[in-house]
């Protein structure tokens, strides 16, 4: 058992708590993984906040991170200690039925477990004074050391900036991969990106290494305009601006609509614009925010029935271990601009500032530095 | 203009009329058919019914049509007098931006129109006592005598026998279609059809062409089963049997859901069903039924960032001109046994006995022979 410090949230809707707690050190087909830093995502802000049916307390939040493997446990062959790696909420065992399709990200190998706060053996490796404290999401990266399955962790080049390729984690690989991996975007489509925090951002990278033609960027906050432009949108659309209904105003710029879209935020009423201002015929509407608990989308079936097709994505579609490495390459590249995601980094301590700053509507992602 | 015996429907809910209409010899670009024969689908029914927004009285309905050329208009060059057709209420003009794209069959060409009840000029070919009787579907099949465009036929065999192929103007296309080109099921996969209509009926010849593995066919009346199965189902499952939601079942007989599933019948909550039949990670759902006007389908969006993709097929994603005459051909050879669909056939004085049928349940397909 090791001592770690940790951002604990000891329960919904309260701020997160710096407590030493204590660590078991990994069993078999664990890893224990220093984090060198964490970035802080909406998703940690929606559990926090108690809206999240699958969200258990006392625990670690913390999904965006970049560490160092510090131990392994028995029979752990596919890293070493040293190891540079990107904790991953998505798992990649390459045995079960999902990983052995071929046709999803999506392995169930510990789904079971995980959606418990738990290890794959039933129990926590985090406790605080005694008191259990789960995991989340598989990762809890808000902790200065953590315990990973084997399996959900992507090893990547020591040379790669572990305070910036953390953000590829989550966010910035789900917004490019599901332009890339999920509507898989072809050259000159026409593209609409519903939301333009750090998901949409980076659809927005996706649809310009697509080579999307057109990439209208919308969000009723304009000044995230200024940079969706840099990062390659070619039209800004503020819905406020208008009096009818976005996808209207999308489907009269785009002469019938758009080849694609996405949606970035978790509103159910903009997953439905976003099917809505597709073409008819084909377009395709890729749904990556996550709603709030017990919430519907809706339409009518001819909006199906004429061509159009929903879909979802989930980590953009992308498997971990395999394919993760090459995301981090295309950081190396300058091909994803991490830089421009990072606004604010700071230390563990000011945790509860990087929540405030992602609700403000301040920051596009928080680094914290452990 | 000439004299034809047709069956009119001159207000919603009301039995159609058998009178003598007068028809207007086709002008440029437009052909005048005799039809030997038509088949009676439900969406003739449904318009008839007073529930479709569209409905246009006074009409002659009809769009399942074997026909023969008996004039042509200034201009046409792709159909001669004497030629075999299927009347096509999805044209197929091949210059318009839908049909250049090659990603879909809904030629928009006349859509206009044709939704008003008329032809491209804006104008109705049929007439009763001097009064207006509008075109429906661009077809009017229940009319000895019918006017469409050049771009509405399928030109196909003389040896093909007219009274069976009509099936394939609308049902039987239509659910292959679904399967084949817009699914595009693969061998070994699974599949779920909800409802046995002529369409889902249709959807089973399509798995059993596509290889499918397991064909559960789906329907609350068990007396459709025994076709079902002669067809090619390998399961047949009646909701009323079990009293927890058929989504629910079909998943527990599947280990975890289906590779593709296909709605028949154009009811939102099976629409519901059949998505979440889909087995997480790659199941497809594609609508095929018309609901209702207004009706909303309607699902967690979690069910399509897991993986799961809500799609429609309209024509069974067929293009009529091109691509029909493969149909005929395999009808031919009997890889589609019409002969399974025509439960009943009959003149057109007594097509109101058809719809009665049809409601009452008692029959797959009638034909009419005129």
């Amino acid at each position: 058992m090791i001592k770690s410090r940790a951002a604990v949230a000891f329960e919904a809707k309260k701020p997160l708590e710096i407590v030493e707690v204590d660590v078991v050190m990994p069993k078999a087909g664990e890893v224990l993984l220093r984090v060198v830093a964490s970035g802080v995502c909406h998703t940690d802000a929606y559990t926090l906040s108690g809206a999240d049916p699958e969200g258990i307390f006392p625990s670690i939040l913390g999904h965006e991170g970049g560490a160092i493997v510090e131990a392994i446990g028995e029979g752990v062959t596919s890293v070493a200690v040293g190891d540079h790696v990107i904790p991953l909420y998505t798992p990649e065992c390459g045995q079960c039925k999902f990983c052995k399709s071929g046709k999803t990200n999506l392995c169930q190998a510990i789904r079971a477990t995980q959606g418990k706060g738990l290890m794959p053996d039933g129990t926590s490796r985090f406790s605080y004074k005694g008191e259990t404290i789960f995991h989340y999401m598989g990762t809890s990266t808000f902790s200065e050391y953590t315990v990973l399955p084997e399996i959900s962790v992507a090893k990547i080049p020591k040379e790669a900036p572990l305070e910036k390729v953390c953000l590829l984690g989550c966010g910035v690989t789900t917004g490019i991969g599901a332009v890339l991996n999920t509507a898989k975007v072809k050259p000159g489509d026409t593209v609409a990106i519903f939301g333009l925090g750090g998901i949409g951002l980076s659809a927005v990278i996706g649809a310009v290494k697509a080579k999307a033609a057109r990439i209208i960027a919308i969000d009723i906050n304009p000044a995230k305009f200024e940079i969706a432009k840099q990062l390659g949108a070619t039209d800004c659309v503020n819905p406020k601006d208008f009096d009818r209904p976005i996808q209207e105003v999308i489907v009269d710029m785009t002469d019938g609509g758009v080849d694609f879209s996405f949606e970035c935020i978790g509103n159910v009423q903009l997953m439905r614009a976003a099917l809505e201002c597709c073409h008819k015929g084909w377009g395709e509407s890729v749904i990556i925010g996550v709603a709030g608990a017990g919430q519907e989308i809706a339409t009518r079936p001819f909006q199906l029935v004429t061509g159009r097709v929903w879909r979802g994505s989930a980590f953009g579609g992308v498997r971990g271990r395999t394919e993760l490495p090459s995301y981090v390459e295309m950081a190396a590249t300058g091909e994803i601009p991490l830089d421009t995601f990072i606004t604010h980094t700071m230390g563990l301590e000011d945790i509860n500032k990087a929540f405030d700053l992602m609700h403000e509507g301040k920051s596009i992602r928080t680094v914290i530095h452990f």
